[in-house]
């Protein structure tokens, strides 16, 4: 039996978040936001979604200007998406500093050697073009950082991909650590919550990145879609317009048809495409059709929030937030037995 | 001029602190408390005097059931000797959570090999008996963990002694490069204050420590006293009463006298040891009684506070520092542009 269900609140504390690092795109759409959605419909989970600030500055401390901004834009994205501020807590992470001293506890107990080994070290490191013989101190302790955010909320659901299982890895080991050397069964382990996301690839064909200047926004309007869609990287075999093309050679608007039309429509695109009965502009004209429509309600809804309602709404959930991690980490500094006195 | 100085209030900040493992020995009196109470004295600063809870965890984090009634004692240590809560800020560390979100902001911009490199590190490391490849990620980051404390309240002077001075530079490295990073001379540089303090050696003349069963705490009885004294090592070539001893080769009394007696007495000790018309036994037997004198007024001193006004004297310290800390971290997060709306 799981040790954070109980009889007054039977649901498992789901954790979750994002870098506030720019506006959103489809890839974020399709591979986190849609599932933290159904997620939260489920009603099966204590919902935490951060906003992780503090992790931004692990590869972006010196230009910290646009944070403030992106946790805005960001937060309209989960809105517009169907996060619910009455069913899940939408919070800033560094407005619950309970996870910078939970972040220091912990950081006492584990190996050093853990950091250091951790994939998602690695895949941070090689994703921000940093060298790692040059790390900071606080980029090595990201996986104890991430670690914290979770065991805050006495987290025991993380969504996460299939290629990302091992990231949770210290997570869990460091939660049993606690429990092994403070003798208590008080951290559950937190386990990864799979779901089988489609891949969408950014329209060079490459891996979608807002740094990679390859994506298509969430909140893109109607023109810069169909200005995007138009870039794609189609069959390289097909080069005049009367060339029969192959759809398993096409590079993206193929697999974006998967993905965003029925299966009836596939098949006519298959067919026109491999017969030469369409050409590539016209497919991606259809293509950016199809994209507009799926995200029109979004776009509309993106508007329905101001930004000052946003931080009313960010203000709100970092506060709840806060609340149970102040809980918790009493109840951990009391195991701990670093409760001496009353903190003033 | 210091940037810490100004027209309203002219004193520097200066920030020490101990870790609370134990009571404290002459070795602390001598070395560090002394020290303390002349600074405090002087007028010159704020001093911030810190019982460094979360420290005591980079080596003893499986062993933190006595944390609470060593602060307690260490405190007592504290006001016995002349620290006065009115007059300089007496805290206990993990009472001011601030110092940990610095911590984690500075590690952010804190190369991970200037930590690796730095020699308090490798001395906490060799003191500890830990094996330098089996860190905790806390140990790793004790140096900048010393940092917040000193940064957080601006700290610019520090008292050491002559031989931990490199143990400043990684705190004098971070603010440079905090002030550079984002473009502010808001660190004053963290600047060691020396003190020629006397080197006092345990009774078995290797160095005084708590862990090496061999010091003589400033709360000890007079009896305590004696009994420790009496097995003080002295010239190991005297052997018999009637043997002359030679005060050079004296390995502790000796050099207690020193510390503990007028030039008169240490000169008619000398001649009577080298004359051999005193023994060892007598001998110590007067140093016993000159260092029970010494600390009869403190000893005394101790008996004034209770358990419950030292709980109090610290929970008004830490409040005292807690709101130093929280003004001086609102400029900082305001420095690096992480004050996006109100903290909640």
């Amino acid at each position: 039996m799981n040790n954070l269900r109980n009889q007054s609140n039977p649901k498992i504390n789901l954790v979750s978040g994002m870098r506030p690092t720019g506006k959103l795109h489809l890839g974020h759409y399709l591979g986190v936001l849609q599932n933290w959605v159904d997620l939260q419909k489920s009603q099966k989970y204590n919902c935490y979604f951060m906003l992780a600030d503090w992790h931004s500055l692990t590869t972006k401390y010196e230009d910290t200007g646009l944070i403030g901004k992106s946790i805005i834009e960001i937060t309209r994205d989960f809105l517009a998406c169907g996060l619910d501020p009455d069913e899940s807590t939408i919070y800033i992470q560094s407005h619950v500093p309970e996870i910078a001293e939970l972040h220091l506890l912990l950081s006492m107990i584990t190996p050093n050697n853990w950091a250091e080994r951790d994939p998602t070290l690695k895949d941070l490191v090689r994703a921000s073009n940093q060298d790692e013989t040059n790390l900071t101190y606080g980029m090595l302790g990201y996986p104890i950082l991430q670690t914290s955010d979770i065991l805050i909320f006495k987290g025991s659901a993380v969504p996460v991909g299939k290629d990302q299982t091992a990231h949770l890895e210290i997570s869990r080991e460091i939660a049993r650590r606690f429990n092994y050397i403070f003798k208590k069964e008080f951290f559950a382990d937190p386990k990864p919550l799979f779901t089988e996301t489609p891949l969408i690839m950014g329209i060079d064909g490459t891996k979608m990145g807002k740094s990679f200047n390859n994506d298509i926004k969430i909140s893109a309007t109607e023109e810069e879609t169909i200005n995007s869609v138009k870039k794609m990287i189609t069959d390289p075999q097909r080069i005049k317009r009367t060339d029969a093309g192959n759809t398993e050679e096409c590079k993206v608007p193929f697999p974006y048809y998967k993905i965003f039309a029925d299966a009836d429509t596939c098949k006519t695109v298959k067919f026109e495409c491999e017969t030469a009965k369409r050409g590539c502009i016209d497919c991606k004209k259809q293509l950016a059709d199809l994209i507009n429509a799926k995200f029109a309600i979004i776009r509309a809804k993106r508007q329905n929030f101001s930004d000052a309602e946003i931080i009313e709404i960010l203000k709100a959930g970092s506060r709840k937030a806060r609340q149970k991690a102040q809980d918790n980490l009493k109840q951990i500094r009391a195991i701990m037995k670093l409760n001496y006195f009353d903190k003033v």
